[in-house]
């Protein structure tokens, strides 16, 4: 029994979704389908690129993750399947498998055998004819290497990041990335780069710049004395969050992702 | 084979719901998992403890219901897990089973066994770290009593609710509670109180206002006459609801939880 | 093991999807359940019926495909079951089933018999009451005979549609019947007839006019040179449809369902 988990940009109003679905079942009945989101903004390749490393290390070893946010479907752009850390990963090679490929995969291969695939083989919906047969065959036990030729890591595509980095003054410049539904603004901030930042002078040290203002303090949990105070957080995916207690940090700081950030040396004052 | 269903204010755009059915098939891998709805406007107790009792009674015994809005999450809050008519509910002990417990439940057991949960527990993401693998775990079969010490049913927390009452004259003063789709009014006076008041007279006795507009007679489907009548019907959660043939009752009236509605006697002219 | 699909307008906020589910799973606990949407606007019985046939092939034989957009639930329209190329329907007898009745099925019965229905029946809820137990009957291998008598072709609900037609001067006038969400225009003009009207000529001399605007030549992928350019397309589901290159079509034309097109025929100049 195998997991196939899809990650698009298809919405939920049209059948396109269910149409993968359909096709994964047609060629393994015992798979187990998860949706991770269909919300990815249309062709938006970097928000999927964000939030592709954030779950399947809390799915089991074997599970196929599908991510299908590909506007250049029916182009010459490759489709890679990506084995790393024991789960498989299927996506356009557009920089969607940037960060995955960044963790040093076991195989990466070009999806080329047509054998698994839908036919006839549309240009625009891949989804449907060869992201969903292959993700069933992969799940029901397929070699990865029986899709296609190998693929150095070097030549698959990859998108720019701004990573955060070390400030002159001893701090940290990073940005947001990502912004969740309870509008958390979550940066490229890391828990370990935190640690660096305040190791000697404790967490009570910590500050955040954004917007014109400053957050001070780490907390804990989302609970603070306040409703309506902004506060800082490592949140569930290990990386430094803005939250406000009650309320909206996107709304409140007007803030987004490219919204820059900066963490304070301890020794400020 | 075991069910879990989950109510939370996730949404769909994040990975936070997929990452909790990753966690669930990890230790369940035989689970069916089933969302009722992610859509609860965030950390709105009171609309998620209103649409708890709607569903679990159709769902075989067994089955194990996760409900997670959760504002509290990482303080002192306890986790509780409840036995109702065969069903389980996991839930933070912050109001949202209030109409669980009302019910005399079979068992309630504070969630402190930390063998069940997932490590390191963070305080930002019980969903991931202690709901879902603790619902795996009871719908695997763990008896409910191995998950924590009792607790007194008067030791968990309720919101405050306000009830339909018997009005002076003979009718009924009660209010909308819920809004469904589409914009129907779902108040808090049920079937069993529509009859009492109309007991003898007959339903066609039956009148409400709303808003400074009255409406006659009980229909028994949405079906009437003319398109764009407001009409009074028992709905399928039992209650008295408020709606308008082939339109939006909420935008036509206005209305919304909270909104006031009387019931009048039938003797009324 | 059966798959149950579910088309409906029921969204996705309250609980009436899952307790679809939980009647399901209660009647055939190893039924696999597929969504396809439950975001048709409400009561838009047209919307529904358009997109009933662009999913069914893609699932296997065997598979239940249930759709409820059903204004007139509790009045005495009926409830059709329907088997089509192996698959199964269900649905209200409202012209939700138009294009599957065009397609000549194999039975059409009147589904009646409510040994297999949810009791009491309401009058407001009958994807609880009677698609939710019957799909699940139907998914166990229940014959679809039982559910009821036969009903002549002839005698169910058929929506009118407006049927693309040649026009004198040798092209064809059609129009837009759905949007998906890229905000591509999916038109009722099949590849058939974009062949017919283009044969001998070569699909470089297609060009469609809609809105004042005219698009020339024939895109086989949504990719093309410059970004915003609007372009002609075969869809996925084999109708002639306009998008725009990395934009939404809708958007840019103003277009939405009953906006007029207009193929060209090639001897136009």
């Amino acid at each position: 029994m195998g997991i196939v988990t899809l990650l698009t940009d298809f919405g939920l109003r049209d059948e396109y979704v269910g149409v993968m679905k359909g096709v994964i079942l047609s060629v393994d009945p015992n798979a187990v389908i998860v949706d991770i989101t269909h919300e990815i903004p249309p062709q938006d390749v970097r928000s999927a690129a964000y939030l592709l490393p954030a779950y399947p290390s809390f799915f089991p070893a074997g599970t196929v993750h599908v991510a299908v946010v590909d506007p250049g479907v029916g182009s010459e752009r490759a489709i890679l399947a990506v084995k790393w850390r024991g789960r498989y990963f299927l996506a356009p090679d557009n920089g969607l498998l940037t960060f995955i490929l960044d963790g040093v995969p076991e195989a990466i291969v070009r999806v080329e055998n047509r054998e698994y695939f839908l036919h006839p083989v549309s240009r625009t919906f891949h989804g449907r004819d060869i992201f969903a047969p292959v993700a069933a065959r992969l799940s029901a036990g397929l070699p990865i290497e029986n899709l296609g030729p190998c693929v150095p890591a070097g030549n698959a595509a990859r998108l720019k990041i701004a990573k955060a980095r070390r400030s002159p003054g001893g701090g940290v410049t990073g940005a947001v990335v990502s912004v969740d539904r309870f509008g958390n603004l979550i940066t490229n901030i890391d828990a370990g780069r935190l640690d660096a930042v305040y190791r000697g002078s404790g967490m009570e040290a910590a500050a955040l710049e954004i917007c014109g203002r400053r957050i001070e303090g780490l907390n804990l949990s989302y609970e603070k004395a306040a409703e309506g105070d902004p506060l800082l957080i490592v949140g569930s995916r290990g990386c430094l969050e803005i939250a406000v207690c009650g309320g909206d940090a996107a709304k409140v700081f007007g803030a987004g992702p490219g919204t820059r950030v900066r963490l304070l040396p301890p020794d400020r004052s």
